[in-house]
């Protein structure tokens, strides 16, 4: 196994929120649109993408510099275990969104639910697909009774 | 925005799959179970996370050289825009998967519904919560049907 490996952003997402304190926790919290705009050179992947209603968008938390292994998250104010959160200060800065694909326009997607910093760089997008991405029956530790 | 950014393994995910023609299509599809092993300066990461009854894998689809944006997926024999697929052939090499985690043993977590080839690279744990990664309206476009 290699020790590092090295990605690059595929594009940038447009969002209304400047910085984190204006970003909502989740885009199931945010009615705000954003748009998904992919560089000219990656736009044919986006062939049949307008079939998906909601599609996953994976990215880097561009603003977070280090990570801690227990954190404060947003909804309590004990420390947990940073993988049992969604908190951008993780070994890896990669972060992961489900949103509402309302719209494509040639090479930008326009999406429901956005919950990033505007120019935050994309690293992939994928279809969500309920078979693979939906479980109903989920403990959920300690967010039980905050969401 | 840097033109690349490098990310590290945190530990690896152990499967009873040798190569990608063994590997099923997705954990839905699969009752195998898997080891997710953390590299033990990560593992006081993993506090709390015995709550979750399903977590979120991200990986570096190692095997994987190159990049196709046009690629014909498993389940259709026509080509589809790469962002419309699971296919592991991206610009960036990152796959995600929700798997159940049935228990966990110190820096070890057992998951069933394993998807990947054994030795691929952990990047990120998640807590799989409902309200964020779960969404019962969908289209999925050309895999109608299929599933």
């Amino acid at each position: 196994m290699k020790t590092e490996y090295r990605i690059k952003p595929i594009g940038v997402i447009h969002s209304p929120f400047n910085d984190r304190k204006e970003v909502p926790i989740q885009p199931r919290f945010s009615r705000d649109k954003g748009e998904v705009e992919l560089f000219d050179e990656y736009s044919e992947g986006l062939k049949d993408i307008e079939g998906f209603s909601h599609i996953i968008l994976v990215y880097f938390f561009h603003k977070s510099q280090d990570y801690s292994l227990l954190v404060r998250p947003y909804l309590d104010n004990k420390e947990k275990g940073v993988f049992a959160t969604r908190f951008p200060e993780r070994p890896n800065h990669i972060g992961i969104s489900v949103v509402k694909l309302l719209e494509k326009k040639e090479n930008t997607l326009i999406v429901g639910g956005i919950d990033v910093i505007d120019g935050t760089p994309l690293l992939d997008i994928k279809p969500y697909v309920p078979p693979f991405d939906n479980t109903k029956t989920v403990k959920i530790g300690w967010l039980e009774g905050k969401l």
